[in-house]
């Protein structure tokens, strides 16, 4: 019934390779089907200013696509002169999520950025940002323990994201592109690797949607997260 | 143990006064508390670009706050150059759910702009905006069905927002200021009149939540917008 | 012969309710017939750059307008990317005026933000933000006062503005948009208390005008300011 | 007492001189002191938007000043992203000066925009470039008159502009910049050459002026005007 | 005597990989030794207005950086809301450069967008960008041939470019980027495989050269593009 | 053969006016044929961040051209919000130039901005402005050694510049705007007044060149920089 033939409850191929970029303090390219996003961390020993002499790091995330990642070129955003309002709805959403894992004391006055470039996109590339993001984050914060400068691991549980949405009537786990641009509600859902909320955001499309249907995504979602931190840890071995 | 004093289930006074511009085609100020948004609704004949010639209409909105609507003065959006992250995803957020309770083809092909401006916050104007953004345009309706420009009501279910969140460790209803800042963990929801979800938004800042207290906040949610939507009717009775 | 059947030199009904929201340090709603112009104070500790350390205190103002306070939507500046023109001009006119009422001495080093949002416009905007905005002002100087941080009042002379123009040939006070649109000839005249002159602009739009006509106008304003004071006095009262 | 040693009522010396670049359809430097504005007309057949159709001509001007136009650099409008306030007022200005004096039925269905760059600064820019102005916009007039494009003429009056203040507490004509950084009231005052008023603009900085000074005030701009406007015919003959 | 142990005139490893995003007309990547750059070629069916309606093509260049292609983190363009000087004269020239390698009338009335992303840089990037772009260009090329959309090849000669510069007093081909930031003097060679040339760009840095070691580097240049056209002809195969 | 009547290798009449306005440390009007640039070095105490400390000077350069300094009026860049990519590449360009010819180290911690404004256009402004420019670097340079703020002449060699190209199958030099528009190859030369070469630009519209042709016209603005280099020795004297 999906176009790609999956199960219902089926997450796309994932494959997410680390170390693929020589000047960041981590990097992965992840892979969800045909959705390809590069995921780079960069350390820096400032912090934004609400926060300088507080002791507390930081983790924030800024997000872009290039232009012929998508079926049409789309703009590159540089010309225009601004980042659109999804873009800068997304990159809060990657910043605030991966934030949700850390432990800021821990990590000690430095911040991180995570940049996540989406390559080619076929639907879901917010959550394969956070997912890779993640990785990124924790290869990152892997040398500056190895080196001392951090001492007791930040990152206290992993975090990772899939979205799941209705389509043709049926609740589906990790839309591609196709099913997202037909899917009549469609969320995206953040979890930790032991299995709590950080964030959930369901929103129908020109439609509406019951608690009982809300539910149902909500079961796939915590199947698909499972998995892909399943993905992550392998990744970091 | 609400700084307010209310009970963990119980919305703040609720006021929607309608007609307050004599300019705009439907108007109100929504008082939730402190919390004082001027909603008014503009009827265009014009549609966007990507919908022309297709009979179908177009619901979308603007949000605004005024510089000094907060406790300290905020920078003037205008004079900053650019609209903020927080007020495009705002206002992306209240076109979304109003058009989700619109019927496109009984609207007929014109526009109706929902513009949202925060007089006074104390938390929750997204909400609010939605819920009085929903009786500007219901008056703006009637009167194109008065007139006879539409004939069949494209209003199919009325639209209500109200936010929860786990505030010292309790889920309350429809946080304010004091209640936001401090709140581990913020919800937005939108709900139709006849309680169906249109968006479901569930954030932890700096924390994680468990799939319990998400039900309970739904809970909550359920019940307040009940009453919001009893609300709006009287209003526009 | 005036399209709202007002005498040649006859105000719009004025009100002005102080109060009205409740985190600015000063704040009103003026109303001049149809035109609502909320006003607020806001006081800072920092002064510009161009004066730090100068012991002098400065009053600046913004102006804005929310995109239905008129009879068509205007595009939102905070969309367009930039405050037009006519914004600037206005809000630096404001500001000016403003100060020329003001001991910056005896302000100390401290600066008043003065915002002006029209709320409903019909005509003479800059005018009303004006007589508002000195109220908004005097508010928050009271406070400055009260708690000692000011010693000798700052406010040395009221200031209120009115706007005056050739209207179907005939020298008219205080011009409603429906004059204004027509008129050949339009002024804004700001005084003191104490009837010494601030600032007079007089434009033709499209036409010329005579000294004597200069000095009818002149006439006007001074009688219009005079009861505009007064209204200033009662509502600060 | 001037610091120039000028009388009271006395212009600085005045220039104009014509075709000063070969693109230009009228063009003139005018030097008014120290003071240095390049004024240029460009003929379009084109209008804006606002008048497509209607018959009618528009005239519109644009301000600039070269960075080292003043003693200090200032920072190139260009390089900063955006024209000032005070350039758009300026130039708004001019604009409608020159309107006041053109007959825009006469001059048919083209605009004429007026170029006012100001290559060395020494006090009363504005009026310079509107008395500059008039007389590039005359010399384009003139080719359109001269080919027939144009056959009655629109220019129904000269315009001219002259800067007054109040400069160690006594009225003096056309102020240059070491007088107008010290003087308590300024003004700009433009006129026709039949004596009309086409705009007058009065400010006190940080003080307050009487209507008598307003008045000596106007004596004195309409014998600098008369002046300037028989600089202009000199120029143009 | 150089970094990478290379001989004077000895270009990096360089790799065309061609296919690498399935949505665009045509793609590769290519790797200059560490600089890797992404180069996609978009076909639609309109051209820039000042073209439209001459039967002519038009093939133009956009160039961007991803943050952390560096060794430091550079700032997004798009979060800085425009393009940097750098990367606007670095997209002119790739433009420019492959447009002088195509007959624009065999290519008939449609635009060719070439997308240059470096994902990762190590000196050399436009000279990549160019060389990888024709090779994006072909492709996309090829298939506009393949349908018949395009009957001769508008092709007339594949484009390629190398850098080479003075380091440590010595004309070398192909700097990386600890050369070229050390190289007294830096050149840009961009030729057609027929030898012709299309732009030479030498700059000294703080120094100058003599017209002797101008023609050293102009041979090196043309040794350098002769190997790759043969990688590009090898990659097109 | 050329539109102007000149021989292949003949340059346009130059001439360099100094002392040109009275408040720049430097400054030229430079007249190559029609082509106009005004010309002013300003002198100030800061450097840009990167050097501070350091003890070395900078040089630095902007340029704009007058919105009728061309044969059609041009969008004034600071009325368009930007300065457009040819803009900012001549700058660039201008700067670069006049550095080469600079000792940092004998001219101090301090800066010079060399403004070139095209008055009046015919092509070749750029070359012109550095022309131009290094006059008035050199004047404001005579300026602090005259006062011993400088002790050792930074000034090592006199930088000029000049335009070369291919029209009509021929090299000919310093091109006016009818060739400009024409060439098939257009090239910049800035050199010393020793004969080092500083940067070298040759670019093909649309064809492409041959080495011979390349070096014919070096030759060509070899000749030419020698006579421009004469006439600002001349000037300067």
């Amino acid at each position: 019934m999906r176009p790609s033939g999956r199960d219902l409850s089926e997450l796309r191929p994932v494959s997410i390779e680390t170390g693929v970029t020589k000047h960041a303090e981590g990097s992965c390219m992840i892979r969800m089907g045909d959705t390809h996003v590069l995921c780079t961390a960069t350390i820096e020993d400032r912090v934004p200013p609400f926060i300088k002499g507080s002791g507390l790091g930081w983790v924030t995330a800024e997000y872009g696509m290039l232009p012929r990642a998508t079926n049409t070129r789309m703009r590159r955003e540089a010309a225009a002169g601004k980042q659109g309002g999804r873009t800068v709805e997304i990159q809060r959403l990657i910043g605030r999520s991966l934030r949700a894992g850390v432990d800021r004391v821990a990590l000690g006055e430095r911040q991180i950025t995570v940049d996540c470039d989406v390559i080619q996109a076929d639907g879901g590339t917010r959550c394969a940002s956070i997912t890779g993001g993640w990785v990124a984050l924790r290869l990152a914060v892997n040398k500056l323990m190895k080196v001392g400068d951090v001492l007791s691991d930040p990152l206290i549980d992993p975090v990772a994201a899939v979205s799941c949405g209705i389509y043709a009537g049926q609740p589906v786990l990790d839309l591609d592109y196709p099913e997202d641009s037909e899917a009549g509600v469609d969320g995206n859902f953040i979890l930790t690797g032991s299995g709590r909320l950080i964030e959930v955001q369901m929103s129908a499309e020109g439609s509406t949607f019951s608690r009982d249907q809300m539910n149902h995504l909500m079961d796939l979602a915590e199947k698909g997260v499972n998995e892909l931190v399943a993905a992550q840890k392998a990744a970091c071995a």
